[in-house]
């Protein structure tokens, strides 16, 4: 019975998400499906994160064991002949059945992508927050370095989420300017955070208090209040899920991203 | 009665193309339907390239007169409103009543992408065309330079086009590499043309001989032999619209792309 880590890349838009779920199409449910017709049998997948409705990844990893032998290669193969081109499996890996890429996860990398120009391009209306105001930039690259260490970020924690504790590490969080091709004036600002694990909706919560920041209606070192406030109530609205990216996730140095 | 100039943007894969017509929804339709809600009286719209169904525009161009008088900015912001998101008014400028986009442009630029992966990226299904097959990129490069120069492209030039000589000078036809941002080790080729005019279907014949180059089927001078021939049945297949993109227009030096 071999056993495989797969790393996908997806465009979340039409789906309730990475999970399974009964109120509509899941990618967890897609690959299962492909999985059944390639095995033969119900085959559980599992992932690294669960990406919420509307949520993209360029990185997610999922694994699973199936009865057939088969290559690394016949097994991308045959997932992407039978999963929706929203969906692409990028790489296939054999893994020990004990893999699991959730627990075994040491970094995540999450991007978040906002438009802050007047007009979005129509390319980029799936990918990223449309916000037309002016956004004091250099305030939210200053207000973004407050939640880098080893924190307490119930603040940033949705409620309902399953975790239990609201202690994380992030590693990095940093803004960057990136031009995307057509257009070498982009208004296109992109966020990075990588951690140790993320709280429901960690990343979209943050990036809200961050644009709440950049918009000149709280100074940049709020941020670090609301850290020691450990009061939802008191963050800004959670950011849209269209700008939200699984970058990629590192198992023991490896970053499992698009290549 | 107050002319205007307008540049657009929009995402081509859910159209029937930019002309009007009677089996689907078109980018002119839409744009004269929300210029009637604006003015109260039909609008008839002209644009400077006749984009073809599922092909993509980062600067059409298009001119009206309406009856009330209207700033550039609400102009922008009635059509905006109105439009769908896929396609985006960028700018709006005045124009003079003569002013007529496809006769009045000089240069007309085109950008045609192609992912050379053996995966294309969920992000890119819809924007450039899949080859999963080694591209000889050096061939490609040295046979696009070929059309360069005013030469008759009737080697190019779909059947059913209405333009009454073949011949058109071509400033520039160039491969580059690009670099999308999630990905440093991008499988993207883009290819760029410039010229004063395009016969149908000319850019994606021409792309499409330079992909048998690209395969190795033929030698990268066999684009001067079609040239010289001038016989659409010897050239490679029509590439897909889904590749292509207007980029720009432009008139007396400034060019009309997404800014």
């Amino acid at each position: 019975m071999p056993s495989f880590k797969i790393t996908l890349a997806y465009d979340g838009t039409d789906y309730v998400g990475w999970q399974r779920q009964a109120n509509g199409v899941s990618i967890q449910s897609l690959v299962e499906d492909a999985l059944r017709v390639l095995d033969g049998r119900d085959v559980r997948v599992t992932g690294a994160g669960r990406t919420d409705a509307g949520v993209h990844a360029l990185g997610q990893v999922a694994a699973f064991t199936i009865e057939r032998t088969l290559s690394c290669d016949a097994v991308l193969r045959a997932l992407n002949a039978h999963l929706p081109d929203a969906i692409r499996v990028l790489v296939a890996d054999e893994a020990a059945s004990t893999f699991h890429p959730r627990f075994g996860a040491r970094t995540k990398t999450y991007r978040y992508r906002i438009w802050n120009g007047d007009v979005i391009s129509p390319f980029e209306r799936r990918y990223a927050w449309h916000i037309a105001g002016t956004l004091d930039f250099d305030a939210m690259r200053t207000a973004a370095r407050l939640v880098e260490g080893r924190q307490d970020f119930a603040a940033f924690q949705a409620s309902g989420g399953s975790a239990t504790t609201s202690e994380r590490e992030v590693f990095s969080s940093r803004f960057d300017c990136e031009s995307p091709s057509p257009n070498p004036q982009s208004p296109l600002l992109v966020y990075d955070i990588s951690g140790s694990g993320f709280l429901r909706h960690m990343v979209r919560n943050i990036v809200g208090s961050l644009v709440e920041v950049g918009r000149g209606r709280r100074p940049a070192g709020w941020i670090g209040d609301l850290l020691a406030l450990r009061d939802r109530t008191a963050a800004g609205p959670t950011a849209p899920a269209m700008g939200l990216f699984l970058v990629g996730v590192e198992y023991g140095g490896a970053l499992a991203a698009l290549s």
